[in-house]
């Protein structure tokens, strides 16, 4: 198969690495000449993923044009807020027998739009897929197992994102939950925010645990209204995610709320990532689509207060623990 | 409220000391007149929960007639394949008035019920409940702050459980689904054991969150076919308990997976615990209940292979990654 993967940052360059070990021939699109040179001269990519010798079958290039012409599958792994950008370049060179799996975890802002509506608007594919999991990049570069899952509304699409992307580092689960797997993937982030915050602040795992499954049923409530099923929030896109998010130091989210609640501010964190936290723009979309749906959802508003309008962590975590409790489980079922 | 709790682990001890901070007469019934005198006379259950100044309010007694008579609301927390010949002394102390709450996380060996079908066969309390939820006894006796859930088919029962525990320290959530709670409590245990496997052996946050959420909808199918309602799942008893099991290696589940996984025999996992890990006997029953309602469920079994089959932890765990990858959830919703 001939396969273009959008985006060389470090899950973008995993996932053209594992369709090069499949055999497939693999363009690897980036803006940047320096990590195209660098990848087609020395098979790496250093500042995304150090260590990972990139499979031969890859090669990087910087013209989109060249990256798309004759792919059967376009897997995308932009930043949300970049996709509809790059979706306009690709628009005149895509056509609709080409299938496309975007692995953005973001809402587009201003829009609320989520990315396969982007895609849709911008092109004429309309085969599209996504890819969402629990999938830290550097332990699949070091050869360990992992699972995903492909949602589209065509088996086709996720048939080909198997076989691109099927190996021992990472089991493909197949759903047809587009919408449902996107705002999973894009809420998330959020409660990762709130999550990482709680870590910082030494709260306990009890406290982390209420905070997250709490967050999932805020992040089923908006999902349900936002015509998500409340079952996928159960599944790797949701659940598994949120599982490894709230687990690692890796998850850039996470990592965000932590500086946060160390006292950073929101510049400074985000300097010091040095790469983009979705959760932090998704965040404002999310404090938008509450209002707009009337969803009750007091974690992801306060972690919207802490990022935006100068609330503090501790004191945003004592409002919630303060909060009455009430139903254990919501959403519509 | 005059209250009764039955058992003095670390969990009853809480429980009763929660109850006894929030002004209730509690009665805290032990089988142990050492640990009965300790309370009673330094207020302290130092085996249990080291470090805790259990509340004056709190009488430790070991006549289980004097422990029930009088009390409003009685919780019971005890080790599940203890219930029944507690229940069986209570029958003919216990009245219909009464509230039980329990918080045993287990099915019964041999006749697979679930606690609340103990009670009923063997007392003549109708009025009964279930506490489940990310709860480790030593943070909260500590002063953290936590969440749980209790479920039951009467909101008076629920309301007297609240009035009794409900502090700073407990959130106490509602729910109506007592065969969900309890199975999630019971069956997550199981999925403990496996997390702790993967943890010893090192396969990294992906593959542990795989493990976990894969786990969630073997539990899922099973508990949905004996009655749970799958929304249940992804409450503060199912994926909040979970996150906990995961995350903490104060989990006795999760510390017996990963001393198998180091290459201790069962015996030998379960003596250096030195406590009851209610996910071995359930890992049976679950086998049991698996063949019996045809439920497709490898990571449960596997689990139950590696207890009692010899199957080695890294032999079960390859075998699991090499499973051909499906749908991602699955469950009746």
């Amino acid at each position: 198969m001939e396969i273009a993967v959008l985006g060389a940052g470090n899950w973008g360059t995993v996932l053209a690495d594992l369709a090069g070990r499949n055999g497939h021939a693999v363009k690897l699109w980036t803006r940047d000449a320096a990590v195209r040179d660098e990848l087609n001269a020395h098979r790496t990519n250093a500042r995304a993923v150090p260590g990972l010798a990139v499979a031969d079958a890859v090669r990087a290039v910087t013209d989109l044009g060249e990256a798309l012409r004759g792919a059967e599958l376009v897997i995308a792994v932009l930043p949300a807020q970049a996709l509809r950008e790059v979706c306009r370049a690709a628009g005149e060179l895509l056509a609709p027998e080409q299938y496309v799996i975007h692995a953005s975890k973001g809402l587009e802002v201003g829009t609320h739009r989520r990315m396969s509506e982007v895609l849709q608007e911008e092109t004429c594919v309309r085969q599209l897929g996504v890819l969402c999991g629990p999938n830290i990049a550097a332990e699949i570069a070091a050869g360990r197992p992992a699972g995903t899952v492909i949602a589209s509304r065509f088996r086709r699409v996720v048939d080909a994102g198997r076989r691109a992307l099927s190996s021992p580092r990472l089991r493909v689960f197949h759903g047809d939950d587009v919408v449902g797997v996107e705002l999973c993937g894009a809420l998330k982030n959020v409660v990762a925010i709130a999550a990482g915050m709680a870590t910082a602040l030494d709260l306990g795992e009890n406290a982390k645990a209420l905070l997250v499954t709490r967050g999932l049923s805020e992040i089923a409530a908006l999902a349900t209204a936002l015509g998500a099923r409340a079952d996928t929030l159960r599944g790797l896109a949701g659940v598994g995610d949120l599982l490894v998010t709230c687990a690692s130091p890796h998850s850039r989210n996470h990592r965000v709320g932590a500086a946060l609640a160390r006292g950073a501010t929101l510049p400074d964190a985000l300097a010091a990532l040095g790469m983009v936290a979705e959760g932090v723009p998704t965040a404002r979309t999310t404090h938008e689509l509450i209002a707009r749906h009337g969803v009750d959802a007091p974690i992801l508003e306060r972690v919207y207060r802490v990022l935006y309008e100068g609330l503090t962590p501790a004191a945003g975590l004592r409002e919630l623990l303060e909060l009455p409790a009430g139903r254990d489980v919501v959403g519509a079922e």
